[in-house]
């Protein structure tokens, strides 16, 4: 309760103020205590007015606006503990595949090359030459895998010079990647993934209730996720819902629609998508064994949007080399890649999530943009 | 132990194989055991004769080589062994600051101006817009201490486009960053520093004996660091070795120099170098309270290189503009980085650890590339 001190010392909202008093009950204080204000100084004032009004119980502006003047809007409790819980989520899952025999690693985001043949990568001037920035650290974690580390993740930015400026895409967002060796199909991957989100949601659920709250949403408990090939998806869809897909995948309406169908037909809010067909994953995935026209991989959509990509990888030399010419590619511009598949690579696979798509699925943010705390889009450079 | 089996199926080194077999006690083996192979297979053969022999106690090529072949000589124990290492560095440094109240962070690298007037920057092409990769989290972070995060910490890259091509320098490297709010100076980080380090320290030294005895190293324990300015380790640089040394600055040289005098003297491996000239630090250095034409900030050397820089910064609005002019650079250039000190910014500092340079230093190695798993420098982008 600032007091008769205050009214003597005008200052404005959100300044940082240093304040000597004393602790006293007040049954009627949020928490149960005021602060009798013995002594109040101005340490560093905020300018009035501010943009817009942050002690109200929501913050009441176009997301624009509040992405324009971030500090201001992350000292709104909601917005605020987006980030905290986004902290948990990273911490858990280094927490989770530590315990679990992974190495942490890091690899460069500056590569001489894209990892799916060049479309949608930011170009960089290094020296002389032409480079990119990193649309995923893939051949590098396969290459920590062959280096016999086995089992390693990494946590960090990729990047997307996609058009499209929608709710769900950023240019620039977090990856929490992960690759494993000896693995015997991407079953595997599915488990291990399963597991790790169990623990990532709990340590959520266990450490933020206050912050869960301001979002009025409940965690998931994770038992069982749900899988499907992507046929059978399509054909849910199209019986359910009169719906078309895209051939061999779903579209943004068709995921939405089928995590509908399995949140009430098997009370579940995470589903495995599997058999996606080979044209439209990247050369490196394995085919599937019983129809090289598939493939070994998966997607997994949460509360409507897909938040992983993952799968077995090709470890042959030879059919990896076939994989990317039948792609249109030529395998010399794989040259320093393809040397890790002729120094004896075990079978292997893994995932990634991505960390602002699932923070959003989680709270049930409306956009992605939100799930970021500096967002970098189609338009958006700045702050 | 290779049986029978083996010799009738040629495997060459390095290949991946599956063995059954039975373990069998035998006293003449590394640890005590081997294995009796009943039946061998081979996964995936590696292609003989390799670019190298990594079956020896020491890796014998020349460190390009070993670069260039990265999968292979990251198999060699003394290699491996490093980023075994260097994941728990990075991971005790998240562990202390989580349990210090600090928050996790992920701040962009992609960015619309540099943090310190614009040299040594990469450029990217983002969209319409010329775009730059950060060279630090700095503005970043502090904007999250102002968005009332307070303490902050980010495991992230940076990025410096700088011409030389030494065994100091990469070009992209991992940035161990935090800061915090409410410092009376930068003193408290000094001392927050110290007890990072130590923590960090005394996890390596739990945690990989094994990997230390590769190296022949024993973890310095750490209790107090040495503290001294500039203009007094330039003294003992002159006194004690008849060393000259630039303006407000040590050179490389001195910088070793004085981590000898310092190890002999003070028994430390580590020394914080305070009071840097503000000519030689960027524009967010808070002045020294004494004396304006020095700087509220430190240097920390280990093992006779530069590992820390950090420092208060200034957090009042009008003195900012003031250094930044100083500088003759231009506010408005800086002006969603200004807003953070119109919306209330409490004193706050912060520091970051490049995590190549501290692994190096603490395992004795003669370059820091050997510290990175796929260095980036003048002239090296693959693998």
């Amino acid at each position: 309760m600032l007091e008769d001190k205050l009214t003597q010392t005008p200052i404005s909202l959100e300044s940082v103020v240093m304040i000597k008093g004393q602790v006293v009950k007040a049954p009627k204080a949020p928490n149960g205590y005021e602060i009798k204000v013995l002594l109040i100084e101005a340490i560093n004032p905020a300018l009035s007015p501010l943009p817009f009004e942050i002690n109200k119980s929501q913050l009441n502006a176009r997301l624009d606006t509040l992405l324009d003047h971030r500090v201001l809007s992350l000292r709104h409790a909601q917005a605020h503990s987006i980030f905290k819980i986004q902290a948990i989520l990273a911490t858990a899952f280094a927490e989770f595949l530590t315990k679990n025999g992974f190495t942490r690693i890091f690899t460069p985001k500056i590569v001489g090359s894209g990892t799916e043949g060049g479309s949608n990568l930011f170009a960089i001037n290094y020296f002389e030459h032409q480079a990119y920035l990193a649309q995923s650290p893939q051949f590098y974690k396969q290459m920590m895998v062959g280096a016999g580390f086995e089992r390693v993740f990494e946590i960090a930015p990729v990047y997307r010079a996609e058009d499209h400026n929608t709710s769900r895409h950023l240019n620039e967002y977090i990856s929490l990647d992960l690759e494993m060796g000896f693995i015997e199909s991407e079953v595997d991957l599915m488990v291990l993934e399963t597991e790790l989100l169990r623990h990532m949601f709990e340590k959520v659920a266990n450490e933020c209730e206050m912050e869960l709250n301001l979002h009025r949403v409940e965690i998931p408990v994770i038992s069982e996720i749900p899988r499907m090939t992507v046929r059978e998806a399509q054909g849910i869809l199209k019986r359910q819902y009169g719906k078309e897909s895209p051939k061999g995948d779903l579209d943004p309406e068709g995921e939405r629609l089928i995590c509908q169908y399995v949140a009430k037909d098997k009370k579940s809010a995470l589903v495995f998508l599997t058999r996606y067909p080979r044209d439209i994953r990247p050369m490196y995935t394995m085919p599937a064994p019983e129809d090289s026209s598939l493939t070994a991989s998966f997607d997994l959509l949460f509360n409507g949007l897909e938040i992983t990509t993952g799968g077995q990888r090709i470890h042959h030399y030879s059919k990896l080399v076939e994989s990317i010419e039948s792609k249109g590619m030529e395998p010399k511009h794989f040259a320093s890649y393809l040397e890790l598949f002729y120094c004896g690579m075990p079978p292997h696979g893994g995932l990634a999530i991505g960390l602002e798509r699932l923070t959003s699925r989680l709270l049930g943010l409306t956009n992605v943009r939100e799930a970021s705390a500096f967002p970098r889009d189609r338009t958006r450079l700045t702050p």
